[in-house]
C-alpha cells in the first residue's frame, strides 16, 4: 500500500494519498487548490492513477483541489450527502465504501464541526487508519459555531464513530497547527483536552460555547468556491 | 514500534521520535529548540523515556533542542565525530549503533552538505527507514557551499551510503519546503533532479557550483548555539 501525508504550509492543512501498487489506482483526501501541481507530480512519479478525490467537508479556510483533480485527471469528486454540493460526483452516505484497485475506504458521517463532515476508515493488514478532517484534531477538534455546526452533534460523532475504533487506530486529521502529524484513538481518549473520556457531553458543549474565536479569514471566498468543488478559484486565478 | 514525525513550521524542519513500547525507551532526531515543550509533552503522553537526542549535523538554520533534552530529561546528545562539538556526549563513528530498549539505530557518516552530517538507518520488521538530515532531501539535497561542504563528498555519501539501501527504504529528510514528508530510495534514484542515477559526479558538482544561493538568515546565531548543543539559546532567551 502506498500512503503519503502532505502539508500545506500556509493553512497547516493535511492532504493524503492512498494507492494500490498492484493496479496503480489511488485516491486523494482533502487536496488543496494551490498544491494541485505538486500533488499531480507526485502521483505521476509514483505511477498512480487517481480515481477519487474526497473532501472531508466544505472547507472554510482553504479552497479544495477536487475540481481540478476531476478536470485534469478524471477523478470522481466525493463529498458527504449532507453537504448538498451539486458539483460532487458521489454524495457519500454513511457506510458507503469507495473502491480503488483492490483497496477500499469506508465513509462515516461525522457532522458537528459542519453538517457536511465525514471521516474515512481504512483497514490494511492489521492496521486501521481514520481520516477525521476537522471533526477530531490532535488534542482538539473543529469549532462548532458556523456551517450548521453543533457541539452536541460533534460529541456524538466522535464518541460513536471514531472512539469506537480500535485503540491503536491511527488518526490523521485535517489540520494541526503545532506540527503534529498523527495520533491514535487511545491517545485522544486519554489526552484530548476537550474530548477525553472523562468529559461528558454537557461539559463539552460548555467548552465549545465559550471559545470566542475570530471568524476564519478566508471563509467568504472559500465557501462559495468549495460549493463548486474549487472550480471558481481556477476561473478567478491570475 | 512508536514512530512520530513532527514539523517546525517556521523552518520546515522535521523532528523524529522513535520509541520502544516494551521498555518505554525512545530517541529523538533533530529536535528544534523552540519546540522542546511540545516534544516533551508528547513523550510524556506516550509514556516514553528519552535516552538519546541525535543531531544529523550542526544546523545553520535553526537551533537544536538537544541540549535542553539533556538538561531536562537526561538524554545523551549524539553527533558525528566529524562535528568536533565538545558538548556532545557521544561522538558517533561510522557504523556505530545506538541502543534504546530492544531497538537500535545505525549511524552512517554522510558528509558533503557539511562535514558533520550523519544519517541514521533503522530496521524494524521488514521495513527500513533512513533519516538523512540535509544530505539527501526529497527531490533535492543540502547545499555544499559552507561548513566544509563538498559536492564531490556529498555525491559519494548519497550513492554509497543511502542509495545502497533497499529500494523500498523510506527516506525521512531534515526538511522539505514543499510539504512532502517522506520518500523512498527508489523514488530518489529515479526522480531526484540532482542525484538520480543518470547524473554522474562531475555533472552533480556542476549543478551544485551554480546554485548561487543567499546565505542562510540565521547562520550567525545558529552555528555558535549548535556548537554548544543549543544551550546558548536558553541563556539568551527572553
Amino acid at each position: 500500500m502506498i500512503f503519503r501525508q502532505l502539508v500545506d504550509k500556509e493553512t497547516s492543512t493535511y492532504t493524503y494519498v492512498l494507492g494500490d501498487p498492484s493496479s496503480g489506482e489511488a485516491i486523494i483526501i482533502d487536496p488543496v487548490f494551490e498544491n494541485v501541481e505538486r500533488d499531480i507530480l507526485l502521483l505521476t512519479e509514483l505511477g498512480l492513477t487517481l480515481t477519487h478525490s474526497l473532501d472531508t467537508h466544505v472547507h472554510a479556510d482553504h479552497v479544495t483541489g477536487s475540481g481540478e483533480m476531476r478536470r485534469r485527471l478524471g477523478a470522481k469528486t466525493v463529498m458527504s450527502c449532507n453537504a448538498q454540493v451539486e458539483c460532487a460526483d458521489i454524495d457519500a452516505t454513511h457506510g458507503q465504501v469507495i473502491l480503488f484497485g483492490s483497496l477500499q475506504i469506508e465513509v462515516r458521517l461525522t457532522p458537528g464541526h459542519t453538517s457536511s463532515c465525514m471521516s474515512m476508515v481504512f483497514h490494511h493488514n492489521n492496521e486501521t487508519m481514520v481520516f477525521t478532517g476537522d471533526a477530531l484534531l490532535i488534542r482538539g477538534c473543529g469549532r462548532t459555531d458556523f456551517q450548521q455546526g453543533s457541539a452536541a452533534t460533534l460529541y456524538q460523532s466522535v464518541h460513536q464513530q471514531i472512539f469506537t475504533l480500535p485503540d491503536a487506530t491511527k488518526i490523521y486529521p485535517g489540520h494541526d497547527y503545532r506540527g503534529n502529524l498523527v495520533s491514535t484513538v487511545a491517545e485522544e481518549k486519554a489526552h484530548n483536552p476537550r474530548l477525553n473520556l472523562q468529559i461528558d457531553e454537557a461539559t463539552f458543549i460548555g467548552i465549545m460555547d465559550n471559545l470566542n474565536l475570530a471568524y476564519p479569514k478566508k471563509i467568504k471566498e472559500s465557501l462559495p468556491a468549495n460549493m463548486a468543488c474549487g472550480e471558481l478559484a481556477r476561473e478567478s486565478a491570475p
